[in-house]
């Protein structure tokens, strides 16, 4: 096989992450600033199928409005002339120091609503442009210390913001729905809505649960010592996989935005499995940093290689399925026995109760004696992952 | 101030906790089992108000009927002696060898059929010892490979569970409410609902979300490296915060059920602040276990700190609540600015759009000099936790 | 390729990993007892060269003389059928009660000195059997609470006894040197010699260091998020690396002694590199535990998977070394100009001093422009690793 | 007690702390530059004792001779004004990109020849500013990839960089020693020396190590889920605690850097105990960041915060110490009892091994039921720590 990523895979990258200039918590920048135009000729020529971007990483914070006008029509262009879409925007409300102390739960309310208007202004832009999705990572959305954050009062921030927003998207009559993403802690000392479930639970609250979704992030849950695909299941369990961000971390540590298939490789293979089997229909989006080693040719590999690794994977996957050995172990491991009820159709409390096989003549020593037969299950996951 | 607790601060123990023998994965029981009378009589004795169980501490899995109802009604018969209540009771769905690949969710149908007789049953003790929550922890519902368990299909069997328990419930009259304890991994290597927004999330897709709620370990959300206050706080935010477990733990590693106080100990003090603010009236339970290294004194001794050290962080709460200098430390940092909404009264999406002081006349850079004021917020907490 | 190991791999395992019987922190026993003979049959079938074990798994704890007699002839008619090797052997200091506090660092002095006798008298028999390496655990040197341990207390008496054994075995003229396992946490709240490099660095401070060296373990420094492979490097480069044990877990969570492979893949897969490259000749052993979920078929499969994966790796780390396009990209990231001293031969300060290309006339701008080719370095072992 | 520093205390502050400007991964500085001038004075005005610096701090990077004499002109003007100690120095080798991949262990030579350089100009500075110990964090020596880095290579040119650096200040007939710092990653992926042991071990190593310990930062052992107190007492046990670094962190996750007394209260008593306790001399030096929440008030307000946590947590271990009850517990617990030797003076092997008492006429089940009486020590800790 060839590995080579065309449109229809649905492969998109933000234009922070390619952009990304290495500046770290120890470190200055060790790369130019890129061109949003270039990104999107290099990306659309490595096969990409989109861009995304926060209104930052395109025109800069506080420019004019005819310097915004200039930047958006040359990113246009630049779209029109690759064929590149762009199925996602985001607001940035994290780097400017107003932003300190957080956006819509910022303790001071006049930067909660400067943080409204600034998102609103960019979902207009993001409606203009035909992304169907808009993420909010509330970067600054929490504290370092106990007293500092009203959690409940934060919360309840944080609805009325989202609340304002599908009321106003709902408005103008956009086509576009939000992707709340998740992440447990860094920049700040612990965030609010850390897990894939904090995120899902928040929505249910929210007064148009059903334009609201999540945007899982593999390393933001993994810094939560948490299982990515696990997460996944349940976002599309519940009907809210609206978009995802693809990267690589290793285990509980600071955030490494790593390029996909680095980190947890299993982990990898498993979402892969999960997305392809599942039928998600939306972007593979990749939100990594190349490492500050990386020259630009570096950069470009690094993507490429994000890339490469998701279509690698995905014949992976594909094969363990078709795989009759594969079949078979699942059925000594009764996977199929999990997706059929565990009640009979329309059984009652009562029944269940009158049911002497379920309990006063069921035999748990024997039943404990069964073998899952995983680990052979699991070793038949690892060889097709291989390639053996 | 003596530090010494009476029934009405709704302390209460599990008769796991201070019956634990010591058997670790490592090594075998270092004490003898506990008769849960004596346990009774031994937490009555040191001013706590109320004992919880799982079925199979009070009764051995499998005994016959009869064996049973003299268990039981000794128990009964030292909850009168002492006035001690059951505000909760739980099912052992952990221990067995049947329940090696979980319960509710295990491959095998007739497992999971078993396992929901056997809540049943201890559900109607439960309701008939008076208990008014009934906890559920999944400690088997999880994998540790991929392919072994089908997330989505395991959370339609949940979920089947749950539902099937909540009408068993309605259906007998009974007044109690389901608390979903949720755990990020061990004994599995990965378990379903991880953590209290999990759990969450996972409320909201059941046929009668009114009667669950959770009821989240100290420990098991910073297993997660998670802010235990903070996942706290959203449950009361969602109206779910039906019980929970104290204890102590030190970061992400094994689950140490420390006694309430060790581990954490500013995770602690915020966390006896906010249920205390937030007019919580729950059972304080105290779910820990006494280290090995302890004899019989020593596991008494353990279970009396617990009680201790939530009066002492009650006591400095208190007072850290009510120091002016503290009130005024709050407004510095205007945490109570965080309770005013974000819009004005009815204000529309167009009404914020027209405001130009939010976005046109607003200037991010002066407000971004305004300090926070946290650290010196912060210093008054620690003086008030340290008794400065 | 097949796959298939042979003695000459020098593959090796614990009486105590395939013999796991399941017992966890919440659940019983899932599986029956293994005989050691029969283990030591089934190994040599599967292709192992040797069979490992703690005093304890051969005998149980206070057998009478005449048993364990018995034990142990049966135990050596089996590896004479089969021609296993053992070695390596261990005592268990951790799982009777009487180890509660430690064992060379318990509190109690007549505790300590019966582990020294403990492990005296199965060093005798390690010897006997022609074990090489004496492995030493301490999964009770530790605490939970700050006054318990007087650590550095402790560490003269863990000295006291590594000495002594020291001398013992020098003086009975067995050829066995000592490998010091380190672990973070787990059964106590803190280990003693935490890591690799605490082991390391307790070493340099026996009496005879050269007859100490350490026996890491992957799951162990992954449980502290450390890098596996450049722990091995650090014991490599100081000539200590005696024994390994390899196994899997998943991240910074409980002790999970998956099987080798599973976990975190790529961590293997540098290992092995490393192992293989450096000529370190000793055993490959596996210090596992088959999930409580397998019955004996899955013990065995799950033992095969260890020997198959290490096999897998072996043959994909040779190829990624032998590929010239990797040869290249590791000259394009100057790996080998690390090899080469910085200072010239006999170089002294002065004249580092005196050199002016090292910093008057050196440009650190245009140095840091050069990009260090990492990721498709990096992206040609992820390649060779899946067998593109 | 009132908790005011002064100068007998030894509290010291990096340049670069209070220095800190707020610029984070995610966000831009919040707080402009302080003058290294006013820092000297604001601190001595707080009541610490010295200042400590890396090169850059005092000195922009690549300034020609003429500005840097003139920066180190009015620092010493500062110190001589106040009276403050330099007691540390260090060198920055991980801000300018052109150490992107290291500096002692890039893989470019000429790279490592520059850190050299810069390393031993800044050597001379400190000790013409009376400092006597030299910090020496490195900060990129790591690797994100496998093969990017050979570890074994890289411990290499690192004790060759110790060993030149050693050899030079004898040379010059300085009185410095250097003391290393430890880190387990960030902002490399994994870095080289993660934890005290790691470093201890590797000192061991080099030419001369009797010139070189360690520099432990709380909360970089935390960072890896270690116990920072047992790596300062493992470290003091060695002769190797030349200097370390006060801060708080709340756990496993990206390096916080909070004010000291914040994150892991409990660790910071037991450590204040062990360093009142253990006759360690040297400077209580505070390495934290003010959180970039904060304006300068702010800033100071954190600075002085550090120093009353330290003199709070001295007043509670002494009396700790000085309580009967918790000496009565001690030897409860036999803490005492530790440090008896194991064996009799002059004992051998053979001695002990006809000691029946220590093997065939003890009895383990006996000596297993005596509890340590652990959780009442510990609860008496807890009581001196909240000052009950």
């Amino acid at each position: 096989m060839s590995y080579v990523p065309v449109p229809a895979d649905k492969f998109s990258f933000g234009l922070w992450t390619v952009g990304w200039q290495g500046r770290d918590p120890f470190g200055d920048a060790t790369r130019e600033p890129l061109d949003p135009v270039e990104t999107v000729h290099r990306l659309a020529g490595l096969g990409a199928y989109g861009v995304t971007f926060h209104d930052d990483d395109l025109v800069p914070f506080g420019a004019p409005e005819r310097v915004r006008e200039a930047h958006v029509a040359r990113f246009r262009k630049a779209l029109e002339a690759t064929g590149m879409a762009v199925p996602m925007a985001t607001t940035n409300l994290f780097t400017h120091p107003v932003f300190k102390d957080g956006a819509f739960t910022a303790n001071d309310r006049e930067i909660r609503r400067f943080a409204l208007r600034k998102t609103m202004r960019n979902i207009d832009l993001a409606a203009g442009l035909g992304a169907h999705t808009y993420v909010a990572w509330g970067g600054r959305e929490g504290a370092e210390s106990g007293a500092a954050k009203d959690v409940r009062a934060a919360l309840d921030r944080l609805k009325e913001a989202f609340d304002l927003l599908a009321e106003y998207v709902t408005g103008q009559g956009y086509d576009l729905r939000f992707a709340l993403e998740p992440k447990p802690n860094e920049p700040r000392g612990d965030l609010l809505l850390p897990t894939v479930g904090h995120a899902l639970a928040f929505i249910g609250r929210l007064e148009r649960p059903e334009l609201f979704g999540v945007n899982p992030e593999v390393g933001h849950e993994q810094m939560a010592g948490l299982n990515y695909p696990h997460a996944i299941a349940q976002a599309i369990w519940a009907g809210k996989l609206f978009h995802l961000d693809l990267n690589g971390q290793s285990g509980v540590k600071y955030d490494q935005d790593l390029r996909f298939g680095a980190g947890d490789l299993r982990a990898a293979f498993w979402l892969v499995d999960l997305l392809e089997q599942s039928g998600y229909a939306g972007p593979r989006h990749f939100d990594f940093k190349p490492p500050r080693t990386e020259d630009t040719a570096g950069v470009w590999a690094s993507a490429a290689g994000c890339m490469r690794n998701y279509l690698v994977l995905r014949e992976r996957a594909a094969a363990f399925r078709a795989d009759p050995a594969v079949q078979e172990a699942l059925r000594a491991a009764r996977v199929d026995e999990l997706s059929r009820p565990t009640l009979g159709p329309q059984e009652t409390p009562d029944a269940l109760l009158a049911d002497r096989a379920a309990f006063e003549d069921f035999d748990p020593a024997a039943a404990a004696e069964r073998g899952m037969a995983f680990e052979h299950l699991d070793q038949l996951a690892m060889d097709h992952l291989l390639g053996v």
